[in-house]
Formats: C-alpha cells, structure tokens, sequence
C-alpha cells in the first residue's frame, strides 16, 4: 500500500507542480533539482546494492528505499524551467533545447520506478534486480546525453 | 491515504535506516543530510506561503507538498553519525555532543509534521495554519541551537 500510494503521488506531482513560480531564483532551483537527485541517488544506490549482491536482500529495507525513490523521482522536473541553465549545474544546454525529449525520458524513469517500487513492495530478490537494472538505463541514458563529466 | 502512508513511511525508516554503514564517506553523508533538508524545506516553505496568506489555498497542493515534507523528515538523522562534523556543513559540534537531544527534537519534529501533513490532507486551511506553525518552532528550535549562521 505505501508503495502504491507513494506511486501515486509521483504521478500525481507532475501535475500538480506546475514549472512556474516554484522557485525564486534560478539558484534555486538548481540546488532544489540537485538536492532531489542526490537523495534519490543516495537510496537508488542501496538498492543496486541488494540487487547486485552487495549487500544481503532485506525486503523491508528495499521497501523503504523504493518508496524514497519514487517520493523523489517526480520531483526534479519542474526545477528545469528558464534561466536555469547557468550556474552550478552540471546540465547540457541541449536539455533546454530538447525539453520533449526531456520530459519523455523522465516520464520513462518514473514509469520503471514505478515498478521497481512494486517489485520491492513485492519482496522478490529477483524482480528487484531486473527491475533496478532497467530502471538504472533510464538514468544513464539522461545522464549521458544531458550531464557534463 | 497518500499523508497516511507516508507518515507511516516516515515513521518505519527511522527503524528502517541504522545510521551506521549507510554512507561511504562522510561528505557523502553530509551532502546527502543537506540534500533532504533543501527537498524538505523548500515544500515546506510552499505550505508556509499558503500558512500565511502569501498565496492562495490549494487543498491538492498542500496535501503534495505535505507529503514530500513527510516523506524527507525522516531521512537526516542517520547522516549525522561519527566524522560527520567537519567539511561542508553549518552543523555545530554540540550536536554530537547532545545527540539525545537532537533525536528528541528529531522526534517532535516528525510529530509535528504528521499532524501538518493530517492537516493538509483534511483540505482545511486554518488546520493547516495552525499546524504549520507548530511545526516551524520545531524547525527553528534545532536551527537556533545546532546550526551556524
């Protein structure tokens, strides 16, 4: 159920967090976007953990951290809005000029998400790392195409 | 049911997340504290516009914001174990010095956001006022005594 609802309200934040007005600097956002990546970052590497063995599976433990990673997956998008492409960010200039693509890739990493947090919810080892695994590619695809080194 | 759900995430991944071995390093851990509380803090500033009248009411948007509040409130404290004092942090060393303390206002704190998220979910406005409020002393009860200026 905290899956699901969390789930839930990532799809439900793309609408209901309109890009304007969020934030009133560009710096602000920057740091807002950067914050959200690093504590999905940080809980997404405890789950490639699990799934690759690093670390022992723990069911409840992949729970949580899925459920953070979802909480966090919709939330970095509205902070790409005009004016901030300068600063300290390490994001492509083409972000801007290809917002769709954007937006579809993002729209794709929740979509995986989503099923990762299932399949932690679900408390299957096995599920967990295919799903990590195709989960992972749509944050490198972005990362390779839309982040500096 | 999404603020329920998540205050019961909230509320599991104190239990959840021992504070040892979750970050290599301790700038990771520092990075990563910082990270939720700007997450957190700037939703919870959004809750605050509405709090104080500088924006309209939204019942939708007071009730996501209030649940990513809840879903970050949480996660900090496991970032504040041993070597996490120096670097690139305003944190003042009593911390580590007063930890039962810091946990403790960590506690009341969560508290005081389950009851703002509640709040948030009812769609009142005044509920949510008045909750905000509460929740904001314990804000800055532990930023008065544990971080820099």
């Amino acid at each position: 159920m905290k899956a699901i609802a969390l789930v839930t309200l990532a799809a439900g934040l793309v609408t209901a967090l309109p890009a304007a007005a969020q934030f009133q600097k560009p710096e602000d956002a920057i740091k807002y976007r950067k914050a959200a990546f690093t504590v999905m970052g940080a809980h997404f590497g405890r789950l490639g953990a699990m799934a690759n063995g690093r670390v022992p599976f723990d069911a409840k433990a992949a729970a949580d951290n899925a459920a953070v990673v979802s909480a966090m997956a919709s939330l970095p998008w509205a902070a790409f809005g005009e004016g901030t492409d300068k600063g300290d960010t390490r994001a492509k200039p083409e972000i801007w000029k290809e917002m769709d693509k954007v937006k579809a890739g993002a729209t794709k990493m929740q979509d995986e998400i989503a099923k990762l947090n299932a399949a932690a919810k679900a408390g299957n080892a096995d599920q967990l790392k295919a799903a990590f695994g195709e989960a992972a590619k749509t944050c490198k695809a972005c990362h390779d195409a839309y982040r500096k080194d």
